[in-house]
């Protein structure tokens, strides 16, 4: 890999996109177990995203719980499921303005019927090494 | 999938893990788009995680950058990299008191030479719907 040459910008602090990271709270808990049901939300959610999905993967846990990842040519999705809670964490970061990645949380927030919620969003590669206390302005509490 | 059972807790809100957000900035923009070097410190990553792997895929952009995603037992890692920036964006969760995900991140920083790095720390599983506003608590910013 030697003498490769890349345009290096000025400075390494561009925000790349957006990371949502997503709870999803009091779900029914035969929909977390299904995991054909969560394999479709993961597709269905890349094309919510308005994001390209390049390859996937996923996963049943013994005795219960599923797994399932999306590469996305915008980066990915992550799915993790658990029945005996009602919980699901969803994290879906997408890079590139034609991305719509709180689109994608509102409809897994639909598709799994959860009561409560929590979503907050990162701007990827803005934060600063720097940061001492977080600042309100990188997370953003959004309504879906 | 109708039927099953699970047992239910009282609460859904029992933190499952930690949720690692990494931020690795002004690193050798070589290693960046180097597939073979970043599923190797994907790997490297899990067992530092003391997680275990259960499956893989990486993706190589053209021209340059790539993605690898590791599927865990545990929950996920995921690495993607801006040759162009020298930026890397990783996100590491991992469930259960035996993980050890800023080992994880102490590694990547190190295998990637970055010069500059931001980790946040979140309890996945904890965060609550009535949450307006983010809290110290929630969120660490942990040295490594």
């Amino acid at each position: 890999m030697a003498n490769q040459s890349y345009p290096v910008s000025e400075t390494s602090l561009v925000p790349v996109g957006s990371h949502c990271i997503l709870e999803l709270y009091d779900c029914p808990t035969d929909l977390l177990n299904n995991l054909v049901f969560i394999r479709d939300s993961l597709q269905e959610a890349a094309k919510r995203a308005k994001s390209t999905l390049l390859k996937e993967i996923t996963h049943q846990f013994h005795p219960y719980g599923v797994t399932a990842l999306a590469l996305l040519a915008e980066s990915h999705i992550s799915i993790h499921t658990w029945p005996e809670t009602g919980y699901i964490a969803v994290d879906i970061f997408t890079c590139g303005q034609h991305t719509e990645p709180e689109a994608a949380c509102k409809f897994l927030l639909q598709a799994f019927q959860a009561r409560n919620h929590v979503l907050l969003n990162f701007p990827r590669g803005k934060l600063t090494p720097q940061l001492q206390k977080l600042e309100e302005s990188f997370l953003v509490q959004a309504s879906i």
